[in-house]
């Protein structure tokens, strides 16, 4: 809102110094971070001593794992200050008339609520369950619909694509356009277009391949933002990783809006991404504050308010800066710690109805709580011993870090 | 070495596919990280075993520190680990003709050994003291009179000065020269010319500058060495601490040696600093494999071994590209656990003398242990609990990423 503020005062003919600077994403960013990183770190106490009061802990399921018993007790629901500390910084400082900024706000706001829900279940009712997996499901698709449909409706989402050129590129002429390309390393130009998936012709093809772009929409919202539920066991974790992983998505959506810098990169060029730039800053601002109370040993939880939101927020951006489908490398922890939960139980139902007797491919799944297990892996059958949840929650931050890096590197290689 | 190789090869004509990407700084940059990283998570166990049987452990001075003693036994001097990472990759894949990285090997093997021999006087002659302290200093202090007289006498050690334009930018004349200025932010063109310091004229104020900036060259190194030195007192405070300040000297290495970057961040181009840049990866590579190890709770410690190296090459890379003034905000960590110690021991004989008892600002000093206790801070009279190891380390490595930050913008900032 201090965006527009400034905006009508500069259209007014009022000037004062420092002024123009809003017209700066790097300076709008810089305060985003800042004000995130402000907000979070003094809120944090607050909510953590008002959540403490009414008791609204995490119960804790004993799993046999090691300084599991001494988590119970406390707070979750933290999420609440990650959403704040994302809020109120986009709110001011982004441009709110931008349909990004509009979409990415929708999605912090639709899953933070119903991760609240879910949470407000399993505390208030005493229901470990928590929300029904089904409506958990439906929330996420409805809102993968309504971000593909935006994003294959609205005017203002374009690419910018070279229409003619003459070999000699100085009288190059480019154009934006709406169009279901997209970005994926190894490949001419790095460019893919959904509509090749489609085996038609014509205008028939154009169409399909919109509405493959609205699938794949769908399940990449709804596969990170599970992801990163599951990935939300530790200390640590999901905030951390996703803090790399926001960074990551800035940098890639500042380079995406630049020109220089987008050739540079081998990219598409997008047009107006640079405001995602500003949220992802308020994001990361608001992650890192709120690691200060949740790294190891954590102070407090996030909660399915935090979680489901944050995997929302990263799929949305990435689709939007058109990276969707470097995800499974980008949020490569994400994506493993599901695929551990899935192989788990295909695999316990599979050995089930052929031996009687389930079994099991890791310790225990999601995947982080199998390396807290001592005992020799099913498959590659190596003695393991136990590692403190402390280095486990390090050591995805560090494969968090060269995962991103790879992500970057892979599309300047031709 | 690899890089020589290759220059020769290309030289006498031969070429195979691939062969030219030893010629760009990121391709180097990014095998130089790799190297160092797997050379470090292949070494490290190995290492660690060997230095075990050897019952080369730390001998813990007993502070009333909680898990301190579960400590005991943890093997120290895996700072050879360390050391070998960096220098490998750093041999493989340098120029090794170019004078910064001959430096910067210099400095990697010399405070290695005056570590190396510190470690070995603590474990095997048993004496907790090491190396007498004042050896470490003459060892630093001769170091930094080494690289001071190399920078002030050797012919490739320039900086790029517009010498002549007449207003108009396209027709400047460039030239490189050696010179005693260096960058400060908030100031004109963010330059400072330590000869402004000197109380002469003409050639009596050159001469002068050239001693001053020695001795702020070797004041610079003996501190950030020391500096290093101290925080290393918590898992993996010094190594993620270094590793996040070696990968902001690369990118500013890699800014300062373009001369595009270099005008936008409104710094000065050093010719031939993309060598710094392929140091500087294989730097934060060793750090990167060594975290994965020496993350809390750590199977290994570092020792003087690390410790004086990695404060060494922090501070010659940050004096190479001229930013050895920024080293405050840079390595703030570093500069407040050495002024945490000073004021301790300064603030108790002051208090001894006057009160006949000597009396303590901090719980304990370095400031990383300070936090550890519970209490009520002698200054801000405020009650404080215990924090956890851990917490303090990842926090400390936050509040690094926001300087690191901080060091950067301040350079845009006109």
């Amino acid at each position: 809102m201090l965006y527009h503020l400034f905006e009508y005062l500069t259209n007014n003919g009022y000037d004062f110094p420092g002024m123009g600077l809003m017209k700066y994403i790097s300076f709008r960013a810089l305060m985003a971070t800042m004000v995130a990183l402000v907000t979070g770190l003094f809120l944090a106490p607050k909510v953590i001593r008002k959540l403490q009061k009414r008791q609204i802990g995490e119960e804790i399921r004993n799993l046999g794992l090691e300084g599991q018993l001494s988590k119970k007790g406390t707070p979750t629901m933290g999420g609440i200050i990650i959403l704040l500390s994302i809020l109120i910084p986009a709110l001011l400082f982004g441009n709110l008339a931008n349909v990004y900024v509009q979409l990415l706000i929708i999605t912090t706001i639709w899953l933070g609520m119903i991760g609240f829900l879910d949470d407000g279940i399993k505390v208030f009712k005493k229901n470990k369950e928590g929300l029904n997996g089904k409506y958990k499901i439906i929330g996420q698709v409805t809102l993968g619909l309504l971000v593909g449909i935006v994003l294959c409706t609205n005017d203002n989402v374009t690419i910018r694509e070279k229409i003619a050129s003459d070999g000699n590129e100085s009288v190059a002429v480019y154009e934006d356009v709406k169009s279901t390309k997209t970005n994926i390393p190894f490949v001419k130009d790095n460019q893919f277009d959904y509509s090749w998936l489609a085996p038609f012709n014509g205008k028939a093809k154009e169409i399909a391949g919109w509405i493959i772009y609205i699938l794949v929409i769908i399940f990449i919202i709804t596969a990170v933002s599970n992801g990163t539920n599951l990935t939300d066991g530790m200390d640590g974790l999901a905030t951390g990783t996703s803090a790399i992983i926001g960074t990551t998505i800035g940098i890639l959506a500042y380079l995406s809006g630049n020109s220089i810098y987008a050739s540079y990169l081998n990219t598409m060029y997008i047009p107006a991404t640079g405001e995602v730039v500003i949220f992802m800053a308020a994001f990361v601002g608001a992650l890192i504050g709120f690691l200060w109370y949740n790294t190891y040993p954590a102070q407090v939880f996030m909660g399915d308010t935090g979680s489901l939101a944050l995997g929302g927020i990263i799929a949305v951006s990435a689709i939007i800066i058109r990276k969707e489908l470097l995800i499974p490398i980008l949020c490569g922890i994400f994506f493993v710690e599901s695929l551990s939960v899935i192989i788990q139980r295909l695999y316990f139902k599979y050995t089930k109805r052929k031996y009687g007797e389930g079994r099991r491919v890791f310790k225990m799944s999601p995947l982080h709580h199998h390396f807290q297990k001592e005992g020799t892996d099913a498959i590659i059958k190596l003695p393991r011993r136990a590692i403190p949840e402390a280095k486990i929650v390090v050591r995805f931050w560090i494969i968090t870090i060269l995962l991103c890096a790879l992500t970057v590197i892979t599309l300047k290689i031709r």
